[in-house]
């Protein structure tokens, strides 16, 4: 089966912008009512995904896409840990009940209620309770949530422990997303998404996280930002700092998506890290829709350039399929229980 | 021949740092008197490159290197325009001594005495000094004197008009680098570099700063950052966002360089940009030092990368010379003037 670890909910329907925009109304003006979602058929539900993500999925031949809410629209850079809570417990929601409709489909990843210098106890609670009440899978970790500013600690800092003890004790993975850029000089998606995973690595390349957390699991996106492009750079550093190769990284807890957009990238991410720690992902329908038009290749169709690559079918296996299983156990567990 | 487009002075006599040290300790103690460089003989400026850059160069059958201050040495998030003032002459000043002593190996590229927030008058004036007063060929420019938390605008807002105005009447191009990040987040070598280029080649793509400055010329280090990597990703938003495809900013306006340190790297970049835009470049003795265990070739020796690309002799020549000549007029001029 073919497993797309990276899908963002771009299509929800509008109630839950409305809800948005009420919350941070109320913010401005704490005299309006409290935000509060609309009704949601699921009817609804099922036509925001049918025509989209389910619709592209089954035209690209692959079978379940790990799905979490919109990225950009996570927003932590909005304060007040009550706002992030609520935003994050009804954006998680609705992904559950997508879930719930197309099971078959679709998994849960959820989006934490972090906000700028906040403690994370509210990001825990909520990361159990999409993972026990919710058969979520994973969650994504902003790890600037001042939106492009980066004031928050590296994520080898003891701030970020309580939330890797709960993935930890849970078994689930994170996925390394910033949300929207606040900064007119970092564009959301042509800089800040891949500036948050070309720095984060050499946060971890300088750190020692996974001695103290060896089951700890993080999946870099977009092709690892520029790390893999850069491989001898960061081999040289390490060197330079008396580190263990960057290679250490990638054997149980760093592995990189598939979410670069055109072949010569994809073959570059193959060349380099190989594919025992690359999952495959598209990012469809996310930062870049439309297809190429000297090839009519969609950009996020990122199946072509992988099929092109000659994998062996261990290698496919693995990058397909094999990988997702490994660093999303909860996932394994369930299709299991499908027989799948 | 063969010209090496990133040189910095990372092996200048302790003088230069003393001299810093000093400064610094002032601005924090106002009591103490002003910083004074202390002399620093002809003999020891040669001692300085001949051992280190000088003799690296020779290594490896290159010819000229264009030569500027260290580049996490400019510290430009440090505040006060006199102090930014003093400190780049004084380590322009020691580049021009170099280009000096060994005109043939060395032509000056200079630092600007850029603030955070600060007007950019003092960077202007030092412009033109360095260029028309030293001979030197172009300017490093600092997209974020913040030192790695972004609170200068993108380069193609107004604030940075008056010295992209002075470049395109002197001439001179600038390589963009950013200096020492004061951000935890961003390790200066392994992420806030190559962020930087990232960012601001996305901020280009978003603007029309080359409609207003159509003869301005800006050279992104580092192969681009993440940019050719992600070359479809660019492609792609361009062509969301209404905006001419990348390919259009590669013209006569941008140009990346070949400080990418392992073949893989290179290989992508030649494959994805091709020749008329690539600058050769080793950023030796910089910021990776020391050689591949498994290969023994340093990690810095570019042009090993470069000769395995199997470029034909018309693609050679533009990527170790012509595209150099072509970004450095003023580079041009001298050679022909001493018959190169």
């Amino acid at each position: 089966m073919i497993i797309d670890c990276h899908g963002h909910y771009t299509t929800a329907p509008p109630q839950l912008q409305a809800f948005r925009d009420a919350q941070l109304a109320r913010l401005a003006d704490p005299s309006l009512p409290p935000a509060a979602l609309a009704a949601i058929g699921d009817d609804e539900l099922r036509d925001s995904v049918e025509n989209h993500q389910l619709k592209v999925l089954r035209q690209r031949g692959a079978d379940l896409m790990l799905f979490s809410p919109k990225a950009s629209g996570m927003s932590h850079h909005v304060a007040g840990p009550a706002t992030a809570r609520a935003w994050a417990a009804a954006s998680n929601d609705l992904v559950h009940r997508v879930t719930e409709l197309f099971p078959a489909h679709f998994a849960g990843v959820c989006q934490l209620p972090q906000t700028p210098g906040g403690a994370l106890d509210g990001a825990v609670a909520e990361l159990r309770r999409c993972v026990s009440e919710l058969g979520f899978v994973g969650c994504n970790l902003n790890p600037d949530p001042s939106g492009g500013y980066w004031t928050a600690p590296p994520l080898t800092d003891p701030y970020w422990f309580p939330l890797f003890e709960a993935m930890t004790e849970l078994d689930v993975p994170a996925m390394i997303h910033v949300s929207t850029s606040c900064n007119p000089s970092a564009h959301t998606l042509g800089a800040h998404y891949l500036n948050a995973d070309t720095s984060v690595f050499m946060q971890l390349l300088q750190g020692d996280l996974f001695t103290r957390f060896p089951g700890l699991r993080l999946v870099i996106p977009h092709g690892g930002g520029a790390v893999p492009y850069h491989w001898g750079r960061y081999r040289g550093l390490a060197m330079r700092m008396g580190r263990p190769d960057p290679a250490e990284l990638l054997r149980e807890n760093v592995f990189f998506d598939t979410c670069v957009y055109h072949q010569a990238g994809i073959d570059l991410l193959h060349r380099v890290i190989g594919a025992s720690n690359v999952l495959f992902a598209s990012e469809m329908l996310g930062a870049v829709r439309g297809a190429d038009p000297e090839t009519g290749v969609a950009w996020d169709d990122t199946r072509v350039y992988v099929e092109r690559l000659g994998l062996s079918a261990e290698q496919r296996h693995r990058v397909y399929e094999a990988n997702a299983r490994r660093v999303y156990p909860r996932l394994h567990a369930r299709l299991l229980t499908e027989g799948r």
